[in-house]
């Protein structure tokens, strides 16, 4: 666990690791300055759990708009330090909620790719009305600009992950496109189209932006720019909306009173778009098990990120996905 | 107005044609089937309206996979002899609720482009947090693959049109990119930012997914395979949101009764959801004011796609988008 790494660190990602030691029962290593990490275990009961510090000294900031030189020059930050710990087995996994372009930078420079995997993607776990509630959506931003064998290899890592960590067996892979049609599509989509269609997946055709939280795919595949967009313009028009639905209740002293009886119903919505029940997304293609969480992560999205991160290691997507790049 | 294009032709057609002509009191010119429009027509107390018919003896159907090639087989549908009719000056605007590819093939074939537009593009008017509270979007389809040049042309299409006919003086234009910081972006997005900086109208920067409902752009410039998916998934994650708050209300008696007392609270969302209150979205770049409205458009629609189709005519939107070109 990167105990620097979030808007919220060292305080949430400690408390998280904490939490999940307890839940887990096993150990989680903390990444990061030892004296202060020390501090925020103090703050908590860690009788008989296993949290052993491994000293960073530097840290990459969430503000940093060029991460990668600053992986570079930061030799001795957590992120470095925990992709080093990856690439020598003395970690199964890395969790962080830190600057996410540090983290692709420290994860290609130290940890490598798996071998044949062209491009790494981040991905997410998207809410959608689906007989399981959700969908995968990769890239979300790790390739602004992608070629048709990247978005195979996207989907191929996407399957093997929804399967073996999310437990969606024979998941649909989609890819993105803006019409349902096969005609229809950029051209870098329909280039891409025989090789889906080739590969060893459910691959089902194209999805429009609708079908995604309408649940028609498993694997959402598309390219870092268009996944950014659609995971940064679902989180901005669900805020919106029940912004707007929340202040027009509010001019209406009737509707607020409704609402009081309403709360249960609106809690179980945001239960369903609460982005902390998976905690975070996997940094798929690099050679090791990587996490991903949001910046504004708390505590319960750190502990789900490091269950997440033990379903990948124990499911050994990564060894599921060099066999399938063999295949 | 085509009234042979759209789910409801022409029923739901020739009621908001009925519906403009005695809001707005001029005339509308109704293409497609003469029996069938006077048949439609005699629901209708027309006493005193200008509504003529247009003979069209085909038409291109909404579910056309192919109308490009339907444009060109199917001579006299309406969606062609609306295009000829405004190339020949026989009317002033062109308003269908049809097929959209057919409009734009039909548009393109027989109207053409503005002398200098590269490319014509789809549009939308999209709701937003802003003090107008929508903002204007395009291209939401026309082109899946762009060049830098039809993105600095949407950007001057988009903020004439913006300004002209929606009412907002000096928009602020942005393009979608995956980042504000002027480093990200795709190669498309990075190769337009110079000529957007350099062109005669407010541009303003990046804007993320986020940033587009948040209102932090009054035109949202973008290639029509980004603006589609932005459009659609819009669509999709309103409808999942608000299906899921009214299920979970349902499924719970005392949120029931808290909803009824709410409901105004969720009329007023919806009504700020209402794709119905601006009708239909300008193609722009062909010469000529033609809209294009949802296929599923009901008559208050038609009727407000008409009087936008006005709005676009009297404030001479082609006419101030040549200029700009000029410049």
């Amino acid at each position: 666990m990167d105990a620097m790494g979030g808007d919220h660190a060292p305080e949430i990602t400690v408390h998280g690791a904490v939490w999940a030691a307890r839940d887990f029962g096993f150990q989680v290593q903390l990444i990061g300055k030892p004296d202060i990490i020390r501090l925020e275990l103090q703050k908590h009961n860690i009788t008989g759990l296993s949290l052993p510090i491994i000293p960073a000294s530097e840290v990459i900031e969430m503000d940093d708009h060029n991460p990668a030189s600053s992986v570079k020059a930061k030799k001795d930050c957590s992120m470095v330090v925990g992709a080093q710990m990856l690439k020598q087995g003395e970690t199964s996994a890395f969790v962080t909620m830190g600057n996410s372009g540090g983290a692709l930078a420290a994860a290609l420079l130290h940890l490598g790719r798996i071998r044949g995997i062209r491009r790494p993607a981040f991905s997410t776990v998207y809410p959608c009305v689906s007989e399981h509630g959700f969908c995968f959506v990769l890239d979300i931003g790790a390739n602004a600009d992608c070629k048709p064998e990247y978005l195979y290899q996207f989907a191929l890592m996407g399957s093997a992950y929804t399967e073996r960590v999310l437990g969606i067996m024979n998941p649909r892979v989609a890819i993105v496109s803006n019409g349902e049609e096969e005609g229809k599509g950029s051209m870098l989509v329909q280039d891409t189209l025989p090789l889906l269609k080739s590969g060893p997946f459910n691959f089902v055709g194209n999805v429009e932006g609708k079908d995604i939280p309408a649940g028609l795919a498993d694997v959402v595949v598309t390219d870092g720019f268009t996944g950014n967009v659609v995971i940064k313009l679902s989180e901005g028009l669900a805020k919106m909306l029940l912004d707007t639905i929340k202040s027009e209740i509010k001019a209406r002293p009737l509707a607020m009173a409704g609402a009081v009886l309403a709360k249960p119903a609106f809690t179980a919505v945001g239960k369903m778009l609460d982005y902390r029940e998976f905690g975070g997304g996997a940094l798929l293609g690099v050679n090791g098990v990587v996490i991903v969480g949001h910046g504004r992560s708390d505590a319960y999205a750190v502990r789900n990120a490091i269950r997440i991160a033990r379903q990948a290691v124990e499911s050994d997507v990564i060894g599921v996905i060099k066999s399938g790049l063999g295949a």
